[in-house]
C-alpha cells in the first residue's frame, strides 16, 4: 500500500492504474477508522481492482466552536487497518495541499442541505461537496463508498453527483454498530464512560420509531414524542435535533407514509452524535 | 460530425473515443458561431484528436430582464461553421436536460467574481462555472479553449479548475475582431447600423489606453477619465464600466504596474458590450 500526501502524485498514479484499464473504488474519511470504514474499504476493494482511501480532516466542514482542533487522529493505526482491509493506495493531503492561499471555489447543494444537520451545522455541507467533488476529481473513481450514518451527507452527495453529471456510483453501506447498538463513529471516542452508557439512548429511540411505525402508529408527532422520551432518560443527553423526513427531499413529514428517515442528533456534553433509520409502512 | 442532444450519449461516446487513446478537446459556446469561435475551433482541432463543440444558451447564466430570451440562435449556420472548422461532435443538450426538475447544485468562485460583469451581472459568473463544470464531467476533456474578450470569465474558469482539481487545461485564445477593430460578439447582432459604427469607441478608448502607457502615463484615473471622453463620443453610449485593474486578483488599480488589465463594458440602447486589452509597463 503507497501512502502519497500530493495531489499531484495521486493524479499521475491513478493514471497509470486507469492505463492498465483497472477500476478505482474510492472511501473519502476524515480517518480515526473504525468498522464503518472498514466495511466500506472491504466492499470497494470486492468491487474495484484498485481501491484508494483518503484521510482528510476537512477545516471546511467544520464550524466556529466546533471539535476540528480535537477531531481525533492515529495515522499509524489507521495505516495499518486500511492496509488489512484492501485499501491499495492511502491518500493524505496537507489542508495547504487542499487549499492552498487564495482558494475560493464553493459548492452548494441548495434545499437538501437546509433541514437536519444543515440547520445545526451551517456551512458543514458546503465544506463536504467542495472537498469530495476535489477528491473526485483527484481520484476518479468509478464507484465511492459512504456510510448510511451520516444519511443527509449521502443524499447530498449523490444529488451533487447528478446534478454537475459527475461520472460515478455513489455506494451507500449500512451503519455498522457496536454490541449495544451504539453507531460506530470516531466521535464516539470522546464520551467519558458515564455518557457511553447513555449514548445507546440514540439507537434505542430509533428502533422504538420502528415498533411504534410496524404496529400502526403513523403520527410523527406522537412518534417523536416517545422517542424524546426515551433519549431524556439519559442524563445527559440535549437533543439537537429528532425529526422523521421524506428520504428524497428531507422534508419533515405528520405523517408516515411509505419510507421514511427517522433521524436524531443528541449532545453529550460537548459531543455530538447523530443516527438515523428508515421506516415503512 | 456527429450532432448529440442527450448527455448520456455524449458520455458514452466520449468513453468510446478514449479507450482509443484519442485526446479530447472541447469548446463550449452558446451559439451563433463568428470568427471568435471558429479560432478556438480550429486550434482545438490542431490539438486533439477528437474536437467537442457545444452550444448551450445556459438560462442559468443569465439575469432578470437580460437577454436571455432574444440570445440569437440559428443551428443550422452555427452546424455547418463548427463541421468547417473542425469540429468532431457538436452537443446541443436541453435545458430540461441540463437543469431538469429539482436541479439545487450550484458552483461558486468567490472574490474574483466581484467587480467588472459580476458587479453588474449578479448570479452570472455562478451560472457560468455550474454550466461549465456539468460540461466538463460530461466531455472531460484533457484541453478546453475560451476567448479573451470575456477576460474575467477565462480568469474564474481558470481558478474553478485549479481550485477544484480539474484534470484539464484551460487555453484563452485572443478576441477575433471586425476590420474596424470591433470585438467579434454574438451580441453585435442587436445592433442598428447607428450603434454598429459607434460600438468602435470601445476598442479606440482601449487602444488609447495602451497609446497612454506605452507614452509614460501610469495614472489609471488619467487613463480612465481619457477613455471615457472618448466612448462618450458615441451619443448612443452608455458606460457600464470602465477599469484597469490586475490580472491575478482583477482588483482596480491606482497607478499601471506591471501587467495590467483595462475592460470595458458600454451598453448601447439595450445591448451590453465588453472589450478588453492588457497593457504592461
Amino acid at each position: 500500500m503507497q501512502v502519497i500526501t500530493k495531489p499531484d502524485t495521486i493524479r499521475e498514479i491513478i493514471k497509470g492504474v486507469k492505463k492498465k484499464g483497472m477500476t478505482v473504488g474510492f472511501v473519502p474519511t476524515m480517518g480515526f477508522l473504525h468498522e464503518g470504514h472498514l466495511s466500506l474499504i472491504r466492499r470497494a476493494s470486492l468491487e474495484n481492482d484498485f481501491v484508494v482511501v483518503s484521510i482528510f480532516v476537512n477545516p471546511l466542514q467544520f464550524g466556529v466552536g466546533e471539535d476540528f482542533e480535537r477531531y481525533p487522529r492515529d495515522l499509524e493505526r489507521d495505516r495499518e487497518l486500511a492496509r488489512s482491509a484492501g485499501c491499495d493506495l492511502l491518500f493524505v493531503p496537507s489542508s495547504k495541499d487542499m487549499y492552498p492561499q487564495g482558494y475560493a471555489t464553493f459548492i452548494d447543494v441548495e434545499r437538501l442541505t437546509e433541514g437536519l444537520c444543515g440547520a445545526s451545522r451551517p456551512g458543514h455541507f458546503r465544506g463536504v461537496t467542495t472537498v469530495v467533488a476535489k477528491l473526485f476529481n483527484l481520484v476518479s473513481p468509478s464507484k465511492a463508498y459512504f456510510g448510511q450514518k451520516d444519511a443527509q451527507q449521502a443524499l447530498v452527495l449523490k444529488k451533487m453527483v447528478t446534478d454537475l453529471n459527475m461520472d460515478l456510483d455513489l455506494i451507500v453501506l449500512p451503519t455498522v454498530r457496536e454490541p449495544d447498538g451504539l453507531a460506530m463513529s470516531s466521535r464516539n471516542q470522546y464520551l467519558t464512560s458515564e455518557e457511553r452508557k447513555e449514548a445507546t439512548v440514540l439507537y434505542k429511540s430509533l428502533l422504538l420509531a420502528k415498533e411504534l411505525v410496524e404496529s400502526g402508529e403513523k403520527d410523527t408527532h406522537v412518534i417523536r414524542k416517545k422517542m424524546g422520551e426515551v433519549i431524556c432518560t439519559a442524563k445527559g443527553a440535549v437533543i439537537d435535533y429528532l425529526e422523521i423526513v421524506d428520504t428524497k427531499e428531507l422534508k419533515p413529514l405528520d405523517l408516515i407514509n411509505g419510507q421514511c428517515l427517522v433521524a436524531v442528533a443528541v449532545k453529550f456534553g460537548t459531543t455530538r452524535l447523530i443516527d438515523n433509520i428508515f421506516v415503512e409502512v
